[in-house]
């Protein structure tokens, strides 16, 4: 097991009703809050007959706090949403940036909370991957709203720049939130579409420190089969019962601790081709993150299974998908199984079904590689990325 | 899943000579630290060539800050070390209590930390449970030399009474370390007997939390089953190879995992009946407490399975154990397969291998029960205890 540091102070408050504890949380960060959400999901009526902006604001303003609001922030949250937030939050002297949504709204959250103390262009941190210049944050919090980037409790913000087709993570413990509400009946309203995707998102978080070529964190692997396991159990559930609470809770906590980073400490490498490759498709095509992850995923499993790593697909088969037989059948049948699960949440299996053609393939594979090579399990070249896209075209 | 808050702000250095960092996380929280060790495995010399203490003292000493020292702490750690560890503090002004050892030394400094700050007596706080009255402890850090217990990363501290035979827990976030220096190669030299208790002891506490009646938590459950193969896995592992560092690492991160609390959030309820009779034993007869554990686990098996709850065993033997067959066959084969592995890590079987008779089974009974019946996945009265103490014999 490699060397590591483990601190993760993120104060969750998970379950029904939460969203009372909203004001008394916030309020231990100052009096000015800017409340960051997406367009329009919030003001929807709820399980709790009311909407979670009513629900947010009237908890906020029942403790004395003045609300500050940033709306319409883009699913694929662009860079002049973070210029409009950060200016906001200066004018209006912001202690706390609370987003209320999904992962595009916490991560352009975290984006605005260090342009606002940052003098120079956040853009060129993301641009480098570089969060040192960002000496100061302003708190960050969220209230959850869909199942699926564990940005609630991790440090990493996406943030895209579409006039330069670039889509680009920057992790820092200084964008870790506070605190998050996690309240599953939020995501009762999600449908059908985002509800697959986000599985599809929390299991690739799984499998980008999951398939990994050393044999070390050997615990990590085994909890992470058990995230797996549950998302395999309860994504068909919440897709044919929306308003499943066990289903949409399981789903909820396995998305958060899917990537909280609890599971890569320890472990030597980590992946991450597929997340890199994907947002290449994103910030060209705009598309749904976990779309594209669905689709290049088995793919990517195809592509990169070898003599040298084939025991890790082996494991993954026996321990997730229950399979027997000999050591080839089941690294085989896994990587099918794991097509055919994408394949009933709706999924499709191919780029040419949400509109990606041959056109941009080649800058795309260029792109997703300008840093170097891609990957862990085997380091992929610009034409490994490109091999990759057209099969999956 | 039940509703719950998570907040576990345990800072964790994990890994080879991470006790160079003691120094400069110590002086975070002032200049006088009593370190509260056991009985001289300190000072043993370590795969560094040196040992512990020199270690830890050059690294706190280096830094400025001025070292007391309680030495001689118990296994099963006595009231009167908690009285002379507060009395020291109180007269060293001490700003920080650093445990070096293993969950006994740990849970002594804890109550040490909460005694100093306390003009009443801590003693009181344990028999009826009730942290409330310590308004303020000190700030508690830890060197883990044992993995068992999972106190370096919890608000749990065990303290006994041997004047009234009482073994007492007591649960607050106050004795919650602020940080913990975890270093498999520590646990080299933790001998075969200790090693395998506490293996045991890890089980356990993941029994306690993974054997509940309800199906609520499939999350959590399937996470704990990967620290229970985890454990199955290096547990022989260790005890033939002593210094085999994944093995230890892994065990030493299952120990601190299974009982930071991160299981028990979300789920209804927990068992914990086992460990409160294995108290019993402790407080009347001084074991080790993995070793009662280990003795008294698979009896509490046989005696509370049920139709009602055999499918938590079904899923137990499925999962950990691949056993398949009948439903009947797993849930009787798996509570077989749990005994077999106890006895194949040298832990006995019956309370009379370790000096335990009929003579204080009733009165040990009838103590473990005083607050009210034991246990969730039966309720488990007097008589119960009592049947399940012979059963052991």
């Amino acid at each position: 097991m490699e060397n590591f540091n483990y601190y993760i102070p993120t104060k969750i408050l998970f379950g029904k009703g939460k969203i009372e504890s909203l004001g008394k949380e916030a309020s231990q960060y100052g009096k000015n809050i800017l409340i960051v959400y997406g367009k329009g999901s919030i003001f929807q009526k709820n399980c709790y007959g009311t909407s979670l902006y009513q629900q947010a604001k009237k908890s906020l303003e029942e403790v004395g706090l003045t609300v500050f609001e940033l709306p319409n922030v883009e699913p694929n949250p662009r860079i002049e949403s973070v210029y409009e937030g950060a200016k906001s939050c200066r004018e209006h002297k912001i202690d706390l940036v609370l987003a209320i949504g999904g992962g595009s709204t916490i991560d352009c959250a975290k984006a605005i909370a260090g342009q606002a103390k940052y003098e120079g262009d956040i853009w060129k941190c993301y641009e480098t991957k570089d969060p040192r210049p960002l000496r100061e944050v302003l708190p960050i919090a969220s209230v959850l709203t869909v199942s699926a980037t564990g940005s609630e409790m991790n440090g990493s913000s996406v943030i895209s720049n579409l006039s330069c087709h670039k889509k680009i993570g920057l992790t820092t413990p200084k964008f870790r939130p506070v605190f998050s509400i996690l309240d599953p009946s939020y995501t009762f309203t999600v449908n059908q579409k985002q509800t697959a995707s986000g599985c599809v998102d929390i299991m690739s978080h799984i499998f980008e420190q999951y398939f990994t070529p050393d044999h070390e964190g050997y615990l990590q692997n085994r909890m992470m089969e058990g995230v797996l396991k549950t998302v395999i159990h309860y994504a068909p559930v919440a897709l044919k019962h929306p308003d499943d609470y066990e289903a949409r809770a399981n789903l909820m906590w396995a998305s958060t601790l899917a990537l909280n980073n609890m599971f890569e400490k320890g472990k030597v490498l980590t992946d991450w081709a597929t997340h890199q490759m994907e947002h290449e498709l994103s910030a060209f095509y705009d598309i749904t993150h976990g779309v594209g992850l669905g689709i290049l995923t088995p793919y990517w499993m195809e592509y990169v299974i070898s003599e040298e790593n084939h025991h890790r697909f082996v494991e993954y088969g026996r321990e997730v998908w229950k399979l027997t037989g000999t050591e080839e059948e089941i690294a085989e049948i896994s990587i099918r199984k794991t097509r055919e699960f994408f394949t009933s949440l709706g999924i499709p299996s191919h780029l040419r079904e949400v509109g990606i053609g041959e056109e941009n393939l080649e800058v795309m594979a260029k792109q997703a590689t300008r840093r170097g090579p891609l990957g862990a399990m085997k380091k992929l070249y610009e034409e490994d990325v490109l091999a990759i896209f057209k099969m999956a075209l």
